[in-house]
């Protein structure tokens, strides 16, 4: 263990694939390890990229990573892909225009499917960005298709955080769920050059002002800019890298950067807590034969399912 | 409480609103109004309906519900509607199209919004539908959007799932999370007027017919027809209908029904622990002062976030 951190932390690639493979499955020595890593993160910045599906993430994330690289920073980047029904695998398509960084060991691309991860996928992708973070990353990544609650919640890793739209997406932006306004620093409305680009940026820059009151302190301090962009043509990224670093400066200002980070590191205790607490319990059922019990009550119409449980936890107390 | 229940019972349209916003709302007797209404479940069939936007759920559950009215059914509809995130509120364009069974006093309809329920989705989704069932609703449809983990659990509820996709969806359909296919009791390509609907059909027939094998057996008994309808024009809801009588024949024959209502069951009081004890658990970090220490810790990096949660819970035990 002390090895592998010791590789992880100089930023040798296989040993930071095998720690993340170690966190995804969910083996025993992972809380070892992010307990070894964690006094070596803490100086990377990261940007969440989320939006409906098409509308040019990845390709984003692509250009992005292009410029960051010039600019000399190292980069990670966790693509958060949703797993194909008809398949079983997760949708590599959009990966594959990302392999020209494959080949930079500056770059390092982690996918990670939205199921067969053994505890929950925030909690996973959490200490993920932790591991790129010890590993000496400047800038780290995450993209996920913004469409349940669980990928919001991911997107709670960022210090910065992209929504990213395109015109015509009306139905996607609509079935984007809630919580998007609340998280969103900034908006992209890619691939600009097709009709509508101009009005959906309007919208959305007059729903933000209409909304403002209603949005915590931090928020009205900071309005979302709408950048028109077309990522496939590498047109607006420099403006979008100029106005993420624009909102560095700002949390950075407003010391919000810090307690950003401390109310991170507090959420993913909390979650860690939870999510261990629901697999013990459940491992539980198993065994406790006054629960088995209980559930055959609750089978065979003894027992209601909801007012069962009430009943069983103040039991508990 | 008691006036409630048999006013609830004997399918008092208004008892039954506010039995409903009672779960809703995480009101405290709303586990005395369950226990209350849970011997008069068991009747209803509940059928599941989810897919991506803009396939055509919303009509689909519309005509369908003309079709069981004309059969002499009562209905009760659930709609989990995705919360819109700029003007956080559901999204109620769909529902208009239901308006005319508004007016029906054998229907009731529910619009669920995707936040602001006090407690988790999945459960005050089922609550409902047990309210609705115990309401003597003969025939109940939920209605997601079938993109995030929550959606898909919702979906668990029913006795029989439809997914409804439509030609052109092609990236719609590969966000559609994991585990579709091991839930799909029926598919449906909708719009099938369009170009591709006969292709697609025959895609998911295949992607079936090769999938078989790794699925479990209760469906590998059962292949999922795949229809092609026009909801719209309310071409192939009758065949619809017929295949849905001949999937809950099968499961009635197969004794497969019963053991799914007990799962279910089961599953549910799971569930109304998992969520309670996490409530409860959020609520004690407040007062907790050894808590509130171990999370000033984990805030200023003198612990970490992950291996801390395992220690505490391991001093739990």
């Amino acid at each position: 263990m002390p090895e592998l951190v010791t590789q992880l932390v100089a930023g040798e690639q296989r040993a930071l694939s095998r720690a993340m493979t170690m966190v995804e499955r969910g083996d025993p020595a992972a809380a070892c390890l992010m307990r070894e890593a964690d006094p070596h993160t803490g100086r990377a910045y990261t940007i969440g990229i989320t939006g409906p599906p098409g509308s040019g993430k990845s390709t984003i994330v692509d250009r992005l990573t292009a410029l960051l690289r010039q600019d000399g920073n190292t980069v990670g980047i966790i693509a958060v892909d949703p797993t194909s029904p008809f398949t079983g695998g997760a949708i590599l398509g959009d990966r594959i225009r990302m392999q020209r960084h494959h080949l930079d060991p500056g770059v390092f691309i982690r996918s990670v499917a939205t199921r067969g991860q053994s505890g929950g996928l925030s909690r996973v992708v959490k200490s993920l960005v932790r591991l790129l973070d010890a590993a000496g990353k400047d800038i780290i990544l995450v993209e996920t298709v913004g469409v349940g609650q669980t990928e919001l919640g991911i997107m709670g890793v960022g210090d910065t955080i992209l929504v990213v739209l395109m015109p015509e997406s009306g139905d996607a932006v609509q079935t984007l769920k809630a919580g998007v306004m609340e998280i969103a620093d900034l908006y992209l409305v890619n691939k600009a050059d097709r009709e509508g680009a101009g009005q959906m940026a309007a919208a959305i820059t007059s729903t933000l002002q209409l909304a403002a009151p209603r949005l915590s302190a931090p928020q009205a301090e900071w309005t979302p800019p709408v950048l028109l962009t077309r990522a496939e043509a590498g047109e607006g990224i420099e403006e979008l890298w100029d106005r993420i670093q624009e909102h560095h400066q700002f949390l950075k200002e407003s010391s919000r950067l810090g307690r950003r980070q401390e109310a991170r590191r507090k959420e993913e205790f909390l979650e860690a807590v939870e999510e261990e607490m629901g697999r013990r319990w459940r491992g539980r059922v198993e065994s406790d034969t006054n629960l088995a019990n209980l559930l055959g009550q609750v089978a065979d119409k003894r027992a209601d399912p909801y007012s069962a449980a009430m009943e069983f936890l103040d039991s508990q107390d």
